[in-house]
């Protein structure tokens, strides 16, 4: 295995270790000041070791977006977790598993189908599960209205499965298509406004309602007063990428991971520049296609981590990468031959990071791989 | 292991033995009838399984996209490879590792540079090593133009540097962005022109050119003549996907692939159903939006296979999909409760067959799984 960057096989997923830990203490600080407990959300990183980093003292609140990373967690000591997609029956089943074997596992449902099916679950195991009833804050996917009828009729089926109520949970999801400070407030008053108006509309008919769960990596940012609220999940603040930038939360001075990758190829008259990392390493998303500076798939940067002004990703193919001046700027091309390496920031960490095995841990200002931290995948 | 799709937990990926067998058998007999070696490119399958159907009497000639995938297919006894990405420096001593283990690989460059390194590598590992010229017929990517002067100083290089060339290779990618016979025809007669013209003007220059490769899975199966032509390479033609069906190469029956999906709620207010399969189960690919006809993150199916008329997945988050009728169709939304399951189809086949772990394998009008065929990854 290689030592240090410049002898890694590219293409290769790096993190910046102290990028990483930074982001993370700049929202843990923030929660701590406001007495929110903070669960992050384990989609982004899927690493016990970035895991580990989120909680210093120890296994805490975590989130997943899949029961294999309950799982995958479990294993490795977490006990405090919540499933946050909406519940199929399979899932149920699964869920319950883990609940006997001594983790707390909070599952997400919204209709009274999912809690009496969870109850039947939860009673053939002898355990008693423990579920969310999800909020729609903003349209975004699933989940109830503040002012659904429903609420009461799910909490309500909860009781009579014999499922216990954990509290509500929403996401604001449509903070990821904002770009002004005003507007990142305003969502984040929204999220916490129907998260607490349906906490205490659950309470005034007697559910006891102890969780009133929100978050998003915007919001969580930009929420100044979080009365009412208990915690807060987000995921994609570990790592920051370029879509987050372009919400405004962070500067490309945090985005923590990169993609490595060599030239193999230069076409002068076209412009471009060919590299050996097309969507299969740095993913097909193009989140920042909707944002007022579209970054193609990624914004290339040289092997110390300095942005080159305006180069991109133009195009991608699937071991393909083809890097380009953005249209409309004067900025030269760089001059790199075959075999010089380059470093890309991410449009969106979450689907950069899981098209990789590991991450190649470094520090600032230093060519050595201090570590490999292996990813978690899958179902 | 669950022993049929119903039990299945989801998403899953399931692989239809039968459309994938009739679909190789297609191209091969296509192939055969024209004397040219058809050389699978194993980027989109990355399973020895299906290199084994490809090839059923045995390893034959292969194309690959990273050396890992050569270095897998080598440890199961495929022997002639072709690297189909332009030479990085480390690649080029990892390829001479291969070949001095005895592996015909033959790699891809375009300038000198590549063919001195090369040359360098092998002359350290006392290999000859092999490699191609890459040719651009239709400024896609990388490759030298079949009148670009460089083409007999890159051969020259290759002779001094002692590498073998094994001849030119080219690969009409502009043929996925078509969509009419006439168009995929002529993009297929382009790509036999230019590689044929360059192998002519190699040989006119002295230097032994024996094969003369194209391929994309369009021009495979429209290209009528294929005069001068040794050899073709294709990949997706294995599976299909929705941008196949929209460039007009395959119907949807031919499609292989599909996730298979838990519905996890619903929004009739909205005519949304949602599903467990966002984004990492379908891939961020969304080859169709530039087609005639957009299928969003894929088309929705029932679970014997019978798709539902205009039923997309409309928005991708990580795990969730959201299923709604396109816009501008009077279909009605299909009525689907909670833990009801369907199959969605693929925009692209390469990209959505890399977010899993195996492939579910099944035959149609059966809801058994036969097999579990592992896929490959990584760089």
């Amino acid at each position: 295995m290689a030592a240090t960057v410049g002898a890694l096989a590219t293409p290769a997923l790096l993190l910046d270790k102290d990028r990483l830990d930074r982001n993370l203490d700049r929202l843990s600080s923030r929660m701590a000041a406001r007495d929110v407990v903070l669960r992050p959300h384990m989609k982004t990183a899927k690493s016990i070791d970035v895991a580990r980093r989120a909680h210093r003292s120890g296994p805490g609140p975590i989130t997943v977006s899949t029961l294999a990373e309950a799982e995958y967690f479990a294993r490795h000591g977490f006990r405090d977790m919540t499933y946050a997609v909406g519940l199929a029956p399979h899932a149920a089943e699964r869920a319950v598993r883990l609940q006997k074997a001594g983790i707390d596992l909070k599952v997400l449902l919204d209709s009274p189908e999912q809690g009496m099916l969870l109850g039947v679950a939860g009673h053939a195991a002898g355990v008693t599960p423990s579920a969310f009833i999800e909020i729609d804050c903003d349209g975004h996917r699933g989940g109830l209205t503040a002012t659904d009828p429903k609420l009461i009729a799910v909490a309500a089926a909860l009781a009579e499965a014999g499922v216990k109520l954990a509290g509500v949970l929403t996401h604001a999801g449509e903070s990821y298509s904002l770009c002004t400070p005003e507007a990142l407030v305003a969502a984040a008053e929204n999220e916490r406004a129907a998260a607490v108006a349906t906490a205490a509309t659950l309470r005034t008919a007697g559910h006891a309602c102890p969780i009133v769960s929100v978050g998003s990596t915007p919001t969580a940012h930009f929420a100044d007063d979080l009365t009412g609220i208990t915690e807060m999940r987000a995921g994609v603040y570990m790592f920051f990428d370029l879509v987050m930038h372009g919400v405004g939360v962070c500067t490309t001075d945090d985005i923590a991971i990169s993609v490595l990758a060599t030239v193999i190829g230069t076409k002068a008259a076209k412009g471009w520049i060919l590299v050996d990392a097309g969507w299969m390493a740095l993913s097909r998303d193009r989140g920042t296609a909707a944002q007022r500076v579209d970054q193609g798939y990624g914004l290339v940067c040289d092997l110390s981590g300095k942005i080159y002004p305006d180069l991109i990703v133009a195009q991608a193919s699937q071991e393909h990468g083809i890097l380009a001046i953005r249209s409309g700027s004067a900025q030269a091309l760089p001059d790199l031959s075959i075999g010089a390496k380059v470093r890309i920031l991410p449009n969106h960490a979450c689907a950069t990071a899981s098209q990789h095995e590991l991450y190649n841990v470094v520090s600032a200002g230093s060519d050595a791989i201090e570590a490999r931290w292996p990813r978690m995948r899958g179902w």
